[in-house]
């Protein structure tokens, strides 16, 4: 691994509280010469599955071994575990609440250990800002190249979040909005390989909001003004978006909204 | 060029949704030793003119050789160029729909080349992100000091937004507000330059949101508590504030309100 | 002083208006080397009290010799000085309006420096704008190791604000909220030190929002689903927080908002 190091930011802490910027002189205390790239601090509080649809969009962008720190932690401070997962080509670094579960499906998954070894927190550990006193050390020490086996064990069961794929029946999916941009676009857990794979050589609607749409767009330029469209979005998911406008205040659906495509 | 490389981001793709940290991890894959510095991801959505006066107050503050990166794309997937644009100090890299307006006027402005090389793009091209996917990486090729001449071809027509300039006629400036900072400050589209060369001796006054200012003040300082006053902001621009408090939300105005200035 | 140099940001300048990304344009051109890191930029407008408790909770997790910026100056373009404070381990510029009460009576606490050598300021300072004209371009000549000595002169009295600490009666603590988070968090003024020992061997009551809490919980996790808890937070804090809720929402109070600690 390159001392250099790059280590992103995703998290739930906002941009007011000073929280990441915290995390980021942690980290180069312990190493100078990290670069620490922000993904978002935007997550929706304690949005844990956000977090793992965002994490999946962006990981595979970042230079090989970099390392990947993701806390969204509603738990922080309970029984639930610090881990470490490894990739051929990442790390990353959270807690074990779901918020890695498509780096546990994904091609390179190499093995997950339970963070255990004080040695690489901060002096004090407290109960409410893991972030700080052990996600982000035990990230900057990673990223110095200290292997994983000094940092904990191996850990074999881990948590895996349940309602991240769609519902299939016959003739239909069953998704939901999983986020939404700052353009307002509904983001749905319904990728472009399932979409095909379930409506090879069937016509389709798609109900959202009270609405139904009938195609796919290429683009956001290919529809009229005003008009609600759907299409693949840059990581491959299926996106409804108002045409320069707000999809979301247009159709007044939050995070979660069902998203129904029926096949036939 | 410095192999090191400094790029700029401004963006319309706010900071929830993780879009701007890919185009880093893209950068960074390509240019290591890149410093990516964000200008602002809060442009309006589809702002295009609130992007070019954003630039237009920024560039110029970073080091020679910079890279300016700007995506406020509507027609992203659509006919419209990607595009660079050589200037003696600056590169700026970006859609071909106005952005770049005041580039274009710029002392040192040099030429603006069609970018249509995509053996310097990503391996796969979608229709909604050309920032991750042709941006970003040809930003970072250039910060490597990959030649213009490789990523595209000379460009001889490009566009340039109308209504940025406010109009005048006798005795008047027909302006409007072009942006609102986080205080509340109303920027309007004067530059000091203009309000000294068409109002040189004479008297004048203000009028926006249903208000009338009649004196200028040198500083936010300058005013009586609860006072809306008109200065020559940072950036030389006629802004409109209220002492100690927002003025957008006292005069309950919007981008894009008139303000006129007569004079007599 | 390492010529690599940390420098981190808190200002009131919000994300929207690229303020901050100048001031870093300015830092890189004087210290391309430098490592700027946001601390927030999303301090209430004019929130000083804010800004000195935000910095107090940040500066001591960075870097040794890192130089801490903090601008939030509704002073701007009056008489009040620009102010460079230097302790045994970091240094802190911005201006003399009370901002950097905490660091005042800190451990290692040296001097305090009036900024008066216009040589290292931008060429033209506006009336509007110090930030970018005064402070990032001390902050980055001070990064480059030009000693406090020829910046400025020493200054004997400084601006320290009052009412940061609770106010104290028999048997009883008043104090306020002085920042929420992006949780809802309420933050108070109100340490655990100070608590532990006015409270020494009493019970107590914490009165804030018309709710009352008799027990203090170890963390976030140690409450029950929807219970308004108290704990000392991550900085040692008193905070009222709301079990995976929002708190300010559910209490519908403000920054500033009274929080009385009886104890008996």
């Amino acid at each position: 691994m390159r001392k250099k190091g790059v280590i992103t930011l995703i998290t739930d802490f906002g941009d007011e509280s000073g929280y990441a910027g915290i995390m980021k002189g942690v980290i180069l205390t312990i190493n100078p010469n990290c670069q620490i790239i922000d993904i978002t601090h935007q997550i929706s509080p304690q949005g844990i599955e956000e977090a793992a649809f965002l994490l999946h969009n962006a990981y595979s962008y970042f230079p090989k071994y970099s390392i990947h720190l993701v806390v969204v932690d509603p738990g922080v401070g309970s029984e639930r575990k610090p881990i470490l997962v490894e990739t051929d080509r990442y790390w990353f670094v959270g807690p074990d609440n779901g918020v890695f579960s498509f780096v546990f499906s994904m091609k390179g998954f190499n093995k997950v250990w339970e963070i255990t070894n004080k040695n690489y927190f901060l002096p004090e550990v407290s109960s409410t800002f893991h972030a700080r006193d052990i996600f982000a050390p035990i990230a900057a020490h990673l990223s110095l190249g200290v292997p994983a086996e000094k940092l904990g064990k191996e850990l074999r069961r881990f948590v895996t979040l349940k309602d991240l794929e769609p519902r299939i029946s016959a003739g239909m999916i069953k998704a939901k909005v999983i986020y939404i941009d700052h353009f307002g676009n509904l983001v749905c857990n319904v990728s472009q390989d399932l979409f095909t794979k379930v409506g090879a050589g069937k016509s389709f609607r798609i109900a959202v909001g009270g609405k139904t749409i009938q195609k796919l767009s290429l683009s956001y330029a290919d529809a009229e003004d005003g008009e609600i469209l759907a299409l693949f979005g840059s990581s491959r998911w299926l996106e409804i978006s108002l045409k320069d406008g707000n999809c979301q205040r247009a159709l007044q659906v939050k995070k979660g909204a069902a998203v129904d495509v029926h096949f036939s």
